[in-house]
């Protein structure tokens, strides 16, 4: 009955947090939502694969894109550049998809200011403690990295005022249904839906 | 982990979009949300019951709950008053729990004036044709009536613009799933949730 656009939701939160996993499993009940793959220049990990976890460039072709402006965001974390191509999202919602994004929070409030009009997720640990486990149970980084990327990890939490909403993440399933939630209201909000039922009435009105 | 204060929802619509159908349902499924019982001076019809479908009182009693400034809203609609007593509502939202409402029109509107940190769900008939029929298949009202009722719905759907949510009621299950959907969104809120988060860390960081 009604036509509409896509929403671009983002999904962050602080470095070990579980942004991955939480994705993940949300694309395994939810087959609608398109997921955007970012491009990075980060060495790929074990059991990663090209165009399903990053699309993996070198410095010079991420660098190329910033230049072109080819890009809804991009952030250096830990030396590595992260990105977001801003075509395929901006092609998605026009074709009324859903587009959900799974980044850093640096790249997620360069996104907020591109594209103000998305909805933004922040994933919340269950405490400190719990984060510093998940990691270092990662067990690819040095002390020194974990140490860093904890520091990091604070101040980011800090940034939390930018989001929509905040999810905490003690439970996989849980946080999982709460962003569903998120998404099936957010087609609901009356900002982004007022005009067209307004439309459809006139319609049948004559 | 989080001490929080409950949300105030009002679902409303114009007459005969099904609020009190979608209400019912709702409550079958969720049975942490308290409903707020309605003050009418309205007659009583057949199946309805005082305290359950709504407290029944005299013209004479309800305007002294007026004049004691008791109500969170008032409204007449079609010569009877209605309206919500305020103290329960602001005791079990303190206790904790969410409250709904669900109410005519300009009651809501007089809701949101008194308390707009509520979160207002605007119910949309699926045409105005099957509004109409619902109207009429309630079987209670005369013809004039029915008129009266369908013109002051056209009315009421301009006024969608004061909520935040537009639900369908194409079919009362999807409806009910969708405001389901909001009540758990509007928990995850940012604005709501993140002091008592920052709260919590810094509890644990000493």
């Amino acid at each position: 009955m009604i036509e509409e656009k896509g929403i671009l939701f983002v999904l962050s939160g602080p470095s070990g947090v579980g942004k991955g996993t939480v994705r993940k499993a949300l694309f395994d009940k939810d087959t609608a939502l398109k997921y955007s793959i970012s491009m990075t220049t980060r060495a790929k990990r074990e059991g990663e694969t090209e165009g399903i976890d990053y699309f993996y460039k070198s410095k010079e072709e991420f660098e190329r894109m910033i230049e072109e402006k080819k890009l809804l965001e991009y952030a250096q974390y830990v030396g590595n550049y992260y990105g977001t191509p801003k075509e395929y999202v901006e092609e998605t919602l026009e074709s009324g998809k859903d587009v959900f994004l799974e980044i850093e929070v640096q790249g997620a409030l360069q996104v907020k200011e591109n594209f103000p009009q998305g909805v933004f997720i922040f994933l919340f640990p269950p405490s400190l403690e719990e984060l510093a486990n998940r990691i270092i149970n990662r067990g690819t980084e040095t002390e020194d990295i974990v140490n860093n990327r904890l520091t990091e990890a604070k101040k980011e939490i800090e940034m939390m005022d930018a989001y929509d909403y905040v999810v905490v993440n003690d439970q996989i399933d849980t946080a999982v249904s709460k962003i569903q939630s998120i998404v099936r209201s957010e087609h609901c909000k009356r900002e982004r839906v007022a005009k067209q039922y307004k439309k459809v009435l006139e319609a049948e009105l004559g």
